[in-house]
């Protein structure tokens, strides 16, 4: 069993944001930023790429109510909504998660930084993602 | 009017990945990996935080099935499904967007990093968020 689906069965202790049937939100233990929080389906899914849409809908909503919250209450100056698919995106635990990580102003957290790369052939692209 | 509503408008042409009613789905101009693709409602809203649920499920719905053909046959060995709230987060367009940021092994794109800062207080963050 993954370790979030323990943290689900209550095998391991959490500090619980929200809690209903289909949802769990809780602090990340190794928070990045004050107030850095995960949201989670209750059901186990591999990632993102594979969540059921009404539970992919259900932990958007909630991750939605949660960022309002961080802005009204936390006074955050931003925040990223995060998840990564795959340890080469930097998914280390493989429950699907979103990230919620506020971010401040004069902290010393650094942003997600965008690295730009080479022109590439955008039409080929489309093609190759054949949508 | 911003540069994403002239995009949804045809101002200002735009690789499509996906189009409908409500959501259009394009390549980044400046893309941080080979199929950096934006996922955007059609209707104008600063951020993910002020998205209507029926558009916010319209836009991840579209996002997963891209997600899922950018492994089928882009091939890539993970995917960062990212949006930024506030500048502070690193938002640059002020209309709500996710990014789809396909990664690939041996690729010199940089992670998503996550700093670890000081150890907080848990029980006084889960109070002051108030959910
Ligand atoms: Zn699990
Ligand atoms: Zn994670
Ligand atoms: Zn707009
Ligand atoms: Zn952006």
């Amino acid at each position: 069993m993954c370790i979030f689906c323990k943290i689900v069965n209550k095998e391991i202790p959490n500090y619980t944001i929200y809690e209903d049937d289909q949802v769990l939100a809780f602090l990340d233990v190794n928070p990045t930023a004050y107030g850095h929080t995960l949201v989670i389906p209750k059901k186990h899914y591999e990632s993102f790429v594979e969540c059921s849409s009404d539970d992919l809908n259900h932990v958007m909503e909630v991750a939605q109510k949660i960022a309002k919250k961080m802005q009204e209450n936390l006074h955050c100056d931003g925040i990223n909504i995060l998840s990564n698919v795959g340890e080469q995106a930097g998914q280390s635990v493989h429950h699907f998660h979103v990230h919620l990580i506020p971010r401040y102003k004069d902290s010393d957290v650094i942003q997600i930084e965008f690295n730009p790369i080479e022109s590439v052939d955008f039409s080929e692209i489309i093609q190759k993602i054949g949508f």
